[in-house]
């Protein structure tokens, strides 16, 4: 499969994730725990990735599967980051109101692009670079608030503290981004292998937290695993298997693609989601949505565009004087 | 003088010319009557382009001068489309409140790019091409309505004939400077004797529509000449003193440089004024003039950078497979 189908389908499956979540609420709310989404999505996950692992060992050759404990141990790492991220991002929020904390969100966008480089040691041309920053700024652009909507407190007026806790949520996203294709691409392992590996750490680490909630509660409603199915319905299930699946896309991503295409992906999700919330649930489309749009596909094109379609290359310049070079060498053997 | 000083220099006067107006008002309106001042300025490049070109005709050899009808006659013709074009902006803003004008009016920077292409048959590379989409596209973020602003009126909500002419409007402000840039560059003349030409008819024009004004007004206030300095000060006659200087500027631009230029310089300008209404008059900065300078800087960059500086060229492919094929040549020769 190549990696423009598996984005494009990302895009899409991201996109749906908010449309099929608002859809999942009643009257402004969830009937439903909704931090038991995450966890049954880790859980969908390992099965799916077992079942292709269990296909792959019948098969020969079988597939490659490191079970060191050297390498095993790595695996918890990404659910790790992740753990201080979500503290992270609690800590922002009593610092800066929603909005605020929404546009800095797309920070990430450049500290993946920085670490993708620091640590990974991609180069990028300073024209990628370019489009990186044009990326952020246009999904940022798409979700400046418009005159007369609700919450109007200045970007500008936070206290300092807010904005170094959105920069550091912003280094620790892109980190287990980056972290994550390290694991992936460091060896030639089956992608279902690591996939077992990583989702059994992810439903561990998801369990920890349904755990942790209930002990915050004084297990008011019981223990998590006896209210688990509370409240699901149908769009409930689709949540869960959305979320399910974009994770294995991304998986597939950051073996055969970068942290960079999972970038563009759920970015273009997020627009896309905004367009389909204008047509779905009739919000008023803006000019900075419409704006932002045209500022992510110039960067999409200015990122992956083959250079030659983009500049004129000087290419035929060396050929032509060497030739030229040789042609003067032949006379002097004339003559 | 370099084109970029110019360039600079245009910006830096343009952007003083939007303060200098502010600053010449007196309680919210003006004291002078406003049409004065662009007929003044023409009078200004008048005499300064006659007092160049007279030092010019001192010297040997003598400056190059068409005095031809058939040349002669095409001077007027950008007073026209100006003329045209004033009229025009009045329709539009007949149908469209002023900030969906005001938006409108970055149009022009992708039209001029249009004719610039279509009749004066420079090529674009596609990077530069999406320069010019990104600067009307940072222009137009800066200006998006922050909330709580006064104006809250929806950029999609007008009737159509209001997005017809101000469509038109962008066509004839790119094809007045168009045209003036084909007026300057089409034969050698000497800048000063094309500028004489071109601002005599400019200082007619104005003297015109001041007279047309006049009339309009049943003479209530007298004729134009009686009251031409009623109410100047200081400030007024620097606002003719730099208004002057930039067109003599944008003059200098068309000849030796391109109407691309003269866009990027007065859309620097204006994200410029802005800059300096925040530090002058305490404005309040907005996020969406922070991303549109970010949009507008990276644009300057797409368009002006060398092309090697902004991607990997491969320039080495072709050389190495021709040494190779030779070093082959040679071995078969050995054996």
């Amino acid at each position: 499969m190549r990696w423009y189908v598996v984005a494009s389908l990302l895009t899409v499956l991201t996109s749906s994730q908010g449309i099929l979540t608002t859809l999942s609420q009643s009257n402004g709310g969830y009937k439903y725990d909704y931090a038991t989404v995450p966890f049954l999505a880790e859980v969908f996950k390992l099965l799916v990735s077992s079942a292709f692992l269990w296909r792959e060992i019948q098969n020969s050759p079988p597939p490659k599967m490191t079970m060191e404990w050297k390498s095993v141990r790595l695996y918890p790492i990404p659910s790790i980051i992740y753990l201080i991220h979500n503290n992270v991002q609690f800590a922002t929020l009593t610092y800066v109101d929603t909005s605020t904390y929404q546009i800095m969100g797309n920070l990430k966008i450049v500290t993946t692009g920085i670490l993708f480089r620091l640590f990974l040691k991609k180069k990028l041309t300073n024209l990628q670079w370019m489009a990186i920053i044009l990326l952020a700024v246009g999904t940022t652009t798409s979700q400046v608030k418009g005159c007369g909507e609700a919450s109007c407190d200045s970007f500008f007026s936070s206290p300092v503290q807010g904005y170094l806790f959105g920069v550091l949520s912003a280094c620790l996203s892109a980190l287990a981004g980056v972290y994550t294709e390290f694991l992936m691409k460091k060896n030639n392992d089956s992608l279902y292998w690591q996939n077992v590996q990583l989702y059994t750490f992810g439903a561990i680490f998801n369990m920890g937290r349904l755990l942790m909630d209930d002990f915050r509660s004084g297990f008011e409603a019981g223990p998590w695993w006896q209210r688990l199915f509370n409240g699901y319905n149908m769009t409930t299930w689709l949540v869960v298997l959305n979320l399910g699946t974009t994770g294995l896309l991304v998986s597939w991503l950051m073996k055969y693609a970068d942290n960079i295409v999972k970038v563009y992906a759920t970015s273009m999700a997020m627009l896309l989601t905004m367009v389909l919330s204008v047509l779905l649930f009739s919000f008023k489309p803006t000019v900075q949505l419409f704006l932002g749009i045209i500022i992510c596909m110039m960067s999409l094109h200015m990122y992956f565009a083959p250079p030659s379609t983009l500049v004129d290359l000087p290419l035929t310049v060396k050929p032509v004087t060497e030739s030229v070079s040789e042609v003067s060498v032949e006379r002097k053997t004339d003559s």
